[in-house]
């Protein structure tokens, strides 16, 4: 049995791993991926300390740092179900290996939200993309689609109205995005932007042919000749496995304390998978340094006990 | 007037500073220095993806990161109070220029905590330290004690074994330090450790000449005889400035929610001078884009009303 198992190898889990062996705990760190998240986007600007980082790179430092230290790493691995077992927790694989520990940290962090319209999940891989950043380069010298309103919505029109003959940004909400990111894009000959329309439904055949979008004030619908559409309309907690353990919010996500606590003691939680106010690679570090130094106390408390 | 005025320099005010200029505020940042208590130590290896880089090093990379956006530094700065004003805060420097800003973020961090005992404000800077990163190098093939029990403690007494010509270790609890720096130091030839034992006074005329320390168990009195004392045994919050405009807890820092919020609507708080369960530069780091993403969403509700 280990002292502390950490699900998820993106930032809060990367760096829950660095403390915990500060601290010599014996932990094993079980993932599907190291990075998380940070694999969907190319250059991180707001890593304090780079003003440009290639994601890839940042994973890279972030791999190198922790597997200097003793901890059991099983990358590869997507944990399918956590239970409460006497004196820890158990995690169950897909693939059905067992892990337990005395303390749990969950740090499984979100994927992307998918639409829900007519066509999206036929033409997934087939013009339809929840990558902009892994698949933008597919679509050059083709017209595409965004959809959505965030920064990631906004960074993928920055990429693709490079490479692409024409962007269209289709948001159901007025614009969320930086407006550093905005004021980027505004001016740019070959964007047309349709704020407040819903996406109504993907067309296509074989391969993503159009788009059908309705303006939410005139109920109109709108037709959009497109081969690519690249959906980056939010995310979801990764948070399944853990459903019947803990409590999870409206939204899904694990709610903590300020110290990473969940309701169940000794069951901790960091990152984007949880409640915390925002959502950053930074944040997320520091929230997993967080939960491993109380972890540690936790175990601490259980020692003396 | 500023949308935002960031008080203080270390990582928690830096990485606050990068954040807001990504959301393009009008921002101000005063601070006495850069990098905070980052200053006091030498290597950093804890910043996830740097198994080591010099406490210098990564100041520097912080500061030129925050540099490269169009915010006023005021660096230099002590803030020696700050009020409440129609339409926001207003802060005034120890040397009476004032500050404006909608919002105000206070990351003023922590300074090293007194032994209040006899001889130690008489001789300070004549053999009695409290940054043994600073300092040490000055004791080298002298006899020399260091108190405390905590990282900083075991830290101070793991570089001056390397240089001093005898290291005496005194902590009125048992270490608190991470066992990875206590087995480091165990075995070593030219240190004494005194456990549970109180520092009484200090003794020298011009300079430090020793040390009383009393057994906590036995109540029986020791002297030892040093020509430094080095004292790490915690810190303060600098949270004088905001004393009279908003509660502070018992061991007097910000109280904060997980959001960053102080009880004045407005007033957002982060890093080591705030109730953060952990004090971490990567905890830091992480509420302080916490705070300025928080400080951004309540101007844009401001901006509404």
């Amino acid at each position: 049995m280990y002292d502390l198992m950490i699900i998820g190898g993106g930032p809060a889990g990367l760096c829950a791993s660095v403390y915990a062996a500060r601290k010599q705990l014996k932990t094993v760190l079980i993932s599907v991926d190291i990075g998380g998240q940070m694999n969907n986007t190319v250059g991180i600007e707001n890593w304090l300390g780079y003003q440009f980082i290639d994601a890839a790179d940042l994973i890279s430092r972030f791999q190198d740092h922790v597997s200097q230290f003793p901890i059991d790493q099983k990358i590869g691995h997507k944990i399918s179900r956590m239970k409460k077992i006497d004196g820890g927790f158990e995690a169950v694989t897909d693939s059905g290996d067992r892990y337990q520990a005395k303390v749990a940290l969950v740090a499984t962090g979100k994927r992307p939200r998918k639409l829900n319209v007519s066509g999206e999940t036929e033409l997934t891989g087939r013009g339809v993309t929840y990558c902009a950043i892994c698949d933008g380069p597919v679509f050059a010298e083709q017209k595409v689609a965004v959809i959505g309103g965030g920064n990631s919505a906004v960074e993928a029109v920055l990429d693709m109205l490079k490479i692409a003959e024409h962007v269209d940004l289709i948001s159901l909400t007025p614009l969320t995005a930086d407006p550093i990111l905005v004021n980027q894009m505004s001016g740019a000959k070959n964007l047309d932007t349709f704020i407040e329309y819903q996406t109504v439904k993907i067309e296509g055949r074989d391969f993503a042919e159009g788009l059908v979008i309705k303006d939410l004030k005139s109920s109109k619908e709108k037709r959009l000749d497109v081969t690519g559409v690249l959906i980056e309309i939010g995310l979801v907690p990764n948070s399944d496995a853990v459903k019947e353990l803990v409590p999870l919010n409206k939204t899904g996500e694990v709610p903590i304390s300020c110290a990473c606590e969940t309701t169940v003691p000794g069951l901790f939680a960091a990152g984007d998978v949880t409640d915390v106010p925002e959502k950053q690679i930074i944040i997320a570090a520091g929230e997993g340094a967080k939960a491993a130094l109380q972890a540690h106390h936790y175990l601490q408390r259980l020692a003396e006990q």
